[in-house]
């Protein structure tokens, strides 16, 4: 049993990131025809606690009532509320090399309600070429597009030393978030936001990790 | 002026997590030949304050001295030896899809001092294939080729369904880490250690971050 109420109030970090993982888990649960499930099971399926994910579940106003268990589909429908996945994104790739390219072709975005409307490169060999569902734009057209596709969200795969002019471009044409693979600190005005994914770095975090005693 | 202490304890995360961006800043430092600086350009370079740069140096055993500043190459030797990067590091891919290819295919592996030594994938059509420097092998041979080459990183880019039973084959062919980039938790058993890059779910923290105010 859960409440109705509708949600869209910033959420733990903690809880914010744990919540893709458990949608994503959700919808296998859904595909394979569970309805309902006690969150002993759900927790167990998501390799947390149960605890956990009441404390969790409970931010999104969703109370799992003891010998009754929550409805799969209704946790997918609450999960995708909280994390904005009830209105389609708009996204650019910025930086057509191997990581852009992967990137552009990878089928995880239209499941969630996201899609990639642009994607820019500035070797002019590149520019024309189909990547995924779309064709590859010259870098200097990159503020009249980005507002004419009425992007949300830039992916920057530039070099490092790039990244910055691109972050500035895609922020002065409206860009409300970016996601950055570049592997460089950037800056950005207040209200825009910035996640970083750098593999470099993730591997150097491990081989710290290793060489300190493992996990 | 620094000491000479060589380190080799466990770096809170906070700090161990900007050392990458640090040494990529420096090494750029270094390739512009500035050899001395200020822990007051250090810090405007790398985007943290001073006292920030100052403390998280500090675990390495390095400590600037006012009006001297920090030795640029020293720095940079003094956070490779915090990152275990003084000595080769052997990586394999895990499932060559569109991702598994671009990582394959990435630059940034050599300057770690890493190498992707073995590709594995399900699909014979890739099997033989030479992606990036090396072959694509079948993944019925993931178990003697891990060992062969030594490999101490494993690298996942297999659907979410695979994604346990790979982590499983590579942690008892002696795996000491993984990097896992399918959606999905994966358990390891106590000493390995796992971080997590999931690109579905940094985009779907940023749609949350919008539609609740911006950052």
């Amino acid at each position: 049993m859960q409440t109705l109420t509708r949600f869209r109030r910033r959420l733990p970090m903690e809880t914010l990131s744990r919540l893709p993982v458990y949608r994503e888990q959700l919808l296998a649960l859904s595909l394979a025809s569970v309805k309902v499930a006690s969150s002993r099971e759900v927790a167990a399926k998501l390799g947390v606690s149960d605890a956990q994910l009441r404390r969790d579940l409970s931010y999104l106003g969703l109370f799992g009532r003891p010998g009754l268990g929550y409805q799969v589909d209704n946790l997918v429908e609450k999960i995708n509320e909280a994390l904005g996945l009830e209105q389609k994104w708009s996204l650019a790739i910025v930086g057509c090399g191997a990581l852009g390219t992967a990137l552009a072709r990878y089928e995880g975005f239209a499941p969630n309600n996201m899609e990639v409307t642009a994607i820019f490169d500035v070797d002019p060999k590149r520019v024309g070429k189909q990547v995924g569902n779309a064709h590859v734009q010259p870098m200097d057209a990159i503020q009249e597009i980005l507002g004419a596709k009425r992007v949300d969200i830039a992916i920057i795969t530039v070099p490092a030393s790039r990244a910055q002019g691109v972050a500035d471009a895609v922020v002065s044409a409206g860009v409300k978030a970016i996601l950055n693979f570049a592997p460089v600190a950037i800056s950005v005005p207040e209200g825009v936001i910035v996640r970083n994914v750098d593999i470099s770095s993730e591997l150097q975090i491990l081989t710290h990790l290793i060489t300190t005693g493992g996990a």
